[in-house]
């Protein structure tokens, strides 16, 4: 697929959602639910396509699968079919095709725009893993924390370091939130508080969603891996860093990062970020031979956080890249069934912080802000160095490739104030 | 409810699941699926009594949901339906009732010989927590792994220390499970390798099964989380500590916990369980305020694990008690909603390793046989301080008070060689 296909459909340049993208999201509207995908600044309700036979050649058996109220049944498909789906779209709307473009009536029932969609979590998440995969967060987190001389843990580069998250606190883009409670301890020597966290921060991630699910005992390679990764998202694991540090010991995040988490509600394939495939960063030691890997298997995505207070101007706060990462994804899903573990359609698999080499490219306030030292200062004069009430973080994605743009659209919440 | 509740099915004088009892399962059949409660040694399909009116009376919308193949559109009917089919079925069940005593056609449909009866898993696990509340495990874990002085972290008794585990591996009483490969680092100074775990251990847990779902940000106080908690089951957290020992630090158990789990199949309800509550121990340093109970918040169930060699006589390795929990359920369940986590149906909670006071009230090898230094002796001979492959763990769970007599079954799991 190279940027020479055109659409009929309206696509600004710096758009996410050109024709070579083609992601999927669940879009609720008064009829129902619909599976959807977007293209430019147009929602398509999928069931209206399938209603009207355009998915006919495929044989799909039950066409349910399209009204659904999440993925799920969808990617069950598999991917043969997912992809003829994708194919399928981006045939019609090329200018190649007429099929669609001249049914004005059908574009009417089928499209909406994107500013008016209301668009659901896209899939039902069974487990959720979130890795701990950027060296550049890891190494930050240990100098801060631990011994700077040491800021790598001895595990580090052996495996991708990663614990089971909660899956119920998952919720949309466009889902806000109210500030956590919980119990600190300030200092050392005081004594233990409860109330509303002083410390809450935001992560940075992309985040797969798996398909193609394993029995019980199976393990799946780091080649069988692509196949069992359907897309990605952009993902925020909120977190309440100073809940998070009295709790952790010694058996890691528990309510300090399951108030809520943010994933972006568009889907995009493992296959529309082909083009963007790069090598990642060299492994020394070498991994265990179940982790070795080779060829290109990290992905060049630029990343953004903006922070924007509630009457003043959006700020960008942070810039980096997925291509960072130290673990690949491949990788992670290996390591995650390695010793058996079984996986499901929709389960969620965070990368971890995603961290750049540069100070402007850390994807925490607690790095970019280094510990509460290096305060932000907001278009307004306000200074941060964590999320205030009513803070919005904005967090975008996007590959690029000579003209060739696929891109995430948004990660967006709010902090609401803590509950009296 | 009193013992003198007769019923007219028999049930030996040792059964666990007298008329007192009336547990919910799943039962797979040729037919295919039901809903199930066990009398004596009889399986009772639900879905032929409802079919034929006996539950007409509560007016359920949908009979469907005796027909499912998980507990949960069951338990989301609420608890006054769920507990008016219960006594329903006690009336049922008695010698007061002739309804169903005299139709043997009905019956013949309807019963199942419990050592015929296929059980399945009986919920769909949304979320599972493991927690960490048995002051004496996390005591002797504290004093073999570091100091037997400040045994327990400081956090241990101001908070229900809990991780998120893998939902995915839970599976019911008699699935057997290969033992799982990984990664371990055998010392300090030694190379990391990759081979099956040479330190599988069990944990003995009971675990709840929630109900009543909540929105994000709500939260659950203590005297309200009894109303979320549908009941009990069994529970075996197996586990590679050599596994765990190199993956934990930072952020938890991970691969080590989450090659299978395994749960009894029948779910004793907490209304089941009312005449067993005792205090639990007292709480010193006082809990926060969120956290605070008073009254019989403790559940007074023998426990008891058994290992079972392939060639060889089970033995008794462990005698413990629910009771002893430090931290009650319903403390937990306030705990992990405190920061606004929200809870669904059909969520497990783990209430950690029951371990109680004396050397043959530990709840796993590892304590049983202190890090391997004091090897148990089985039947044939054999000496065990993990388990072998082929061995077979049976765990019981029954609460008495005169002769009133609420049981669990059993949690049964084989260990099968590692997959080569």
């Amino acid at each position: 697929m190279t940027r020479t296909l055109k659409s009929w459909i309206p696509i600004a340049e710096d758009n996410d959602f050109g024709i070579e993208n083609i992601p999927f999201g669940i879009v609720q509207t008064a009829d129902g639910t619909s599976l959807a995908t977007r293209i430019g600044d147009t929602v398509v309700k999928l069931n209206v396509l399938a209603a009207n036979g355009f998915f006919d050649h495929l044989e799909i058996e039950d066409l349910w699968v399209f009204s659904a109220n999440v993925l799920n049944p969808f990617i069950d498909l598999g991917k043969p079919l997912t992809n003829a789906v994708r194919g399928r779209l981006q045939l019609l709307f090329s200018d190649e095709s007429t099929e669609l473009s001249t049914q004005p009536n059908l574009c009417r029932q089928a499209f909406i725009e994107a500013g008016n969609a209301n668009m659901l979590m896209p899939v039902a998440v069974g487990d959720y893993t979130d890795f701990y995969s950027s060296i550049e967060h890891a190494t930050n987190v240990g100098i801060m924390f631990r011994d700077p001389a040491n800021a790598l843990l001895p595990n580090w580069k052996h495996l991708p370091v990663g614990y089971h998250g909660r899956s119920s606190s998952i919720v949309v883009s466009g889902t806000n939130f109210h500030r956590p409670k919980g119990q600190t301890k300030p200092a050392e020597d005081a004594e233990v508080v409860f109330g509303p966290t002083r410390q809450l921060d935001f992560e940075l991630e992309m985040a797969f969603i798996s398909c193609g699910p394993t029995e019980l005992g199976q393990s799946i390679t780091v080649s069988e891996a692509e196949e069992h990764i359907f897309g990605l998202v952009l993902f925020n694991d909120l977190s309440a860093r100073d809940i998070q540090k009295w709790e952790y010991v010694p058996l890691g995040p528990f309510l300090s990062k399951s108030f809520a988490s943010i994933v972006s509600p568009w889907v995009v394939t493992l296959e529309a970020l082909a083009p963007f495939r790069v090598e990642g960063p060299g492994q020394i030691p070498a991994p265990l031979p179940y982790l070795l890997q080779s060829g290109a298997n990290n992905f060049d995505i630029e990343l953004k956080v903006l922070l924007k207070p509630a009457l003043a101007a959006e700020k960008l706060i942070c810039r980096t890249n997925f291509k960072y990462m130290y673990w690949s994804m491949f990788q992670q899903l290996a390591h995650q069934t390695i010793a058996g573990c079984n996986i499901n359609t929709g389960d969620l698999y965070g990368s971890g912080t995603i961290s750049g080499p540069t100070p402007d490219s850390y994807g925490s306030m607690l790095e970019l802000c280094w510990k509460g030292t290096k305060p932000l200062t907001m278009a307004d004069g306000t200074q941060r160095v964590f999320l205030h009430d009513n803070d919005t973080v904005v967090m975008k994605a996007c590959a690029r490739k000579g003209t060739l743009r696929v891109g995430f659209g948004e990660c967006v919440t709010t902090v609401l104030p803590a509950k009296p």
